[in-house]
């Protein structure tokens, strides 16, 4: 039987990254939710004066700095799912399933009408 | 050996999902980065009122509409790590070692400094 | 008469600013959305592990800090309302008049109900 | 003499809005940042999906609805600036005299190397 949550090991780690250093004290969903979004900022400002095009082939020095802007948000999304007591792979899995329905294939090829309804 | 990346299955349904309806077109990295920051947003409202407190004892409603944020921003966090070739789990690894080093846990215990300094 | 845009000075100095550097390519509403949602995050950093009451009384340097950060903001929404025509002060005052009747004072008072809504 | 700050009717409105329905008590600068940076992620969900040159086009009714979100980011951003006893303009043209220092126009025209920079 599979491990029923493949981040298991890295919300560990994390858990106990901040217990060592006492810090689970300030680890509300608020203010976790608050550093996430400070996060996905920083991430967006190596993005924000490129064009589309552009932003799909960065100078490798560009990539490395944007995937550990990646690695924030990430970081401080498991550590909300901790704080939260949710699974995110399931979460995102149930998400999937709603948006089959919501979108079938069929109707939303091509065009981005379902982002715009969204 | 175990599997090299755990969210390979997430990040395969996700892809195929986004190629069946013909909308990897709108997944640069730009684009993906813009959805994130929006649904960091959306993950956030539920809380801007809130006490630190209050936020950690949500009603089991909130509780369901806050974990379905977190997997929208997650969702879009693996799209966009498929778009630019990153390995989530291991960047968020490479990231602790360092932050294990910048923070020991006998200097940094039970305050917040080193949160002002980030 | 009154000036009908009290902010005519600030987005006309803004704007010969942006001529000046052949910058005004790069101020499209997506790209200055992009930016002021950055400098959101930027001024939010300062607050992400305070208490409410600690973020009513900061530090001399640290308000400083965050008022640069709200002039940022400020600008990127300024420059943004020059691309989009828009003049904020009457689009504020548009949506009070509109807040004004979708909560009455009386039934409004003192709970955050209202922000459960929003 | 003019006024020393055209903003003044604006934030005595909104100081009276909130007095009225006895909302100061949420309004710690905290609290007011983490609404102004959801509002300002509902801003740019307009155009997370869009071009650039798309987003200089927009449809009338888009437009109302962009300009409405905009009205929110200000209203946050002036009660902010209550909260904080900062004087919003002035802090604006603090910025620009900074800018003017840092981006000389005759080195800065044409291209975004300044924008990579900050």
């Amino acid at each position: 039987m599979p491990d029923p949550n493949p981040l298991a090991p890295l919300r560990q780690r994390l858990l106990e990254f901040a217990q060592a250093r006492d810090w689970l004290q300030f680890h509300s969903p608020k203010n976790l939710s608050c550093a996430l979004v400070v996060e996905a900022g920083e991430l967006l400002e190596h993005f924000q004066w490129l064009t589309d095009e552009e932003s799909r082939h960065l100078a490798p020095a560009k990539r490395e700095a944007v995937a550990a802007e990646m690695a924030d948000v990430f970081i401080y999304l498991v550590q909300l799912s901790t704080a939260m007591g949710v699974d995110l792979v399931q979460a995102a899995q149930q998400k999937i399933d709603l948006n089959e329905q919501r979108y079938p294939a069929e109707r939303a090829r091509g065009h981005n009408r379902k982002y715009d309804e969204l």
